[in-house]
């Protein structure tokens, strides 16, 4: 092995490090491309009026899936929601998806038929239509990779940037609840496991909401058809996919601004603070970093947001754009601040 | 396990029966998609005088590529030359292309910058700008998924089907040296295993074309920019990804044609020759079954034939399509005919 300082570990310069190196690359620019990497989707100059959108995302088993406890068909929905909430958060519409499946001798074409019949759910349901994808083999784990293409009229394509000082910063839905129910399943799955009885059933009925947030979680179009409707604009928008302290910082350091958040604000389901107390953790930990929530995080100016409220009662503002560069803070129920840093 | 005549292993069925299947699970169609399952790329309704064209590939360490013999920065150019084929297939343009990496721990920041290299530097040979994609771990295998963007002129676009009775059967370059290649490989890669020696070093410059060809096979966008200029347009096209039987048989099969092949006329360069005698093989099988070779086939009305020798001398005419429906024949250089028979 060579022992050159760059011959790092991936973990040791992290995601974030190890994007940055790419994109010094990557030098050739098309005049087809708006924006390339950097935000949710791709921007790609389709005519006179629309821009296109794609966006892609490899789900990988043991990784981002668990067949012990996630049935084929939920898996399906869940890479295709995971797939479109990216075009809507450009404020686009999602209208194609690819499915690449590297898959293992041990999964049986039933498995498979279930994975599609989700996939092909999903895709109604936010309106895509499943065109194409290709199929290999994978000596050990399930592999699902999906592409998404999508469009959005010039005029309304928001970025995660332009985020200006004064604006709030809003999240639709509430936080950290996916992250509960997957910590609910995985002690179910040690349960299971510890248990001489195979057949064993838990009895998740208590755990139903965060348990669905987790399994089946849902892209949120209808406050991007609510935007479009009523001719609201984000000045900055991402999906809370990494994480609300992530996201933020994202669309903070895009819009060279800081962010100054409420804890008491934070939106929570009672359930998801039920699932904290039995594990004795800090719901708000769950809130702040918990990630696939796939909630839309996005900033308004002042004057829109009583606009929204008139239209739409999912969504919560959690605190202020501030002129503090990359700086993002959260004043808690106790009035003290806590500066979140930056993991690099 | 059920005992269900449905719950069959993948093998069983074979990946074309599983695309079959996969078709019937999705029945939305959006007014934005042309054309979706079932060519090289799927084809958007861009604007009013363009197509635009997406495709995605999967590529598992393992299966797709090995590590033990391909340096990172040739994976990397091959993904993207596999991606791009794909549009070139559909006489396209390529445009941006997406990367998604399944990461294991076992991988260097290192390995990753050349993968990325390889990556941007075919990317500026086929005028593509990286414009994103997304980092994920992996328990096992390296795994690389490229998505790629391009588009078409509405009258230039060929699809896999519209090949005509008469018309001629044409591929690029030569056939079976991607395959030959790599069983150089995977000979010397035995060979170092047993050996005694970790730092033994193969002569493969016996053998330079052929293992080029398997590391950095290039897409073939010099005669997609012939048919441009010269405005010949072939009336159905395919990439050779699976195997020349394969992708001619599809190309018959979507036009409800059948072809005609001739043994003597299979354009096989002289290492790809030498190495089937080595291995005691027969070399047309390499020609008519290896993948990979990125070839272009392609069908051209006879009077278009003459035209475009007089400016690309990179193919040759192997066949004619013919009205035997989803029939596949080949003349044998001792003048005996083989039908192929359809896997399913």
């Amino acid at each position: 092995m060579s022992s050159s300082t760059s011959d790092k570990s991936i973990s040791s310069i992290g995601r974030t490090g190890l994007l940055k190196n790419i994109a010094g690359f990557s030098t050739f620019r098309s005049e087809k491309v708006e924006q390339g990497i950097g935000d949710d989707a791709a921007v790609l100059k389709s005519d006179e009026t629309r821009y296109g959108l794609i966006s892609s995302e490899t789900f990988v088993e043991g990784v981002e899936f668990d067949l012990t406890f996630m049935p084929f068909h939920q898996i399906g929905a869940k890479v295709i929601t995971a797939a479109v909430s990216d075009i809507y958060a450009m404020n686009g519409q999602p209208h194609a998806v690819l499915i690449n499946l590297g898959v293992p001798n041990r999964i049986t074409t039933d498995m498979i038929d279930n994975l599609y019949k989700g996939i092909g759910m999903a895709c109604s349901d936010y309106g895509c239509q499943l065109s194409g994808g290709d199929l290999t083999g994978s000596h050990n784990p399930l592999i699902i990779s999906v592409s998404v293409y999508g469009d959005v009229l010039h005029e309304k394509i928001v970025y995660n940037r332009g985020a200006q000082t004064g604006d709030a910063v809003c999240v639709t839905g509430d936080l950290g609840s996916a992250i509960a129910g997957l910590k609910v399943l995985l002690r179910e799955k040690r349960h299971w496991e510890e248990s001489e009885d195979p057949v064993m059933q838990p009895d998740l009925s208590e755990w139903d909401y965060v348990v669905k947030r987790q399994l089946v979680p849902v892209a949120k179009k209808e406050i991007i058809e609510t935007f479009h409707q009523k001719e609201i604009k984000p000045t900055a928008m991402i999906d809370v996919s990494q994480g609300l302290i992530n996201d933020l910082r994202r669309i903070a350091s895009n819009s060279e601004k800081g962010a100054y958040i409420y804890q008491a604000a934070l939106p929570i389901d009672l359930q998801t603070r039920s699932v904290a107390d039995e594990m004795k953790e800090d719901v708000d930990k769950y809130a702040l970093f918990g990630g696939e929530d796939f909630e839309l995080l996005f900033t308004l100016p002042e004057n829109q947001v009583k606009n929204l409220t008139d239209f739409s009662k999912d969504f919560t503002v959690i605190g202020r754009i501030t002129d503090d560069s990359d700086r993002i803070e959260m004043q808690t129920a106790e009035g003290d601040v806590i500066v979140f840093d930056d993991p690099g």
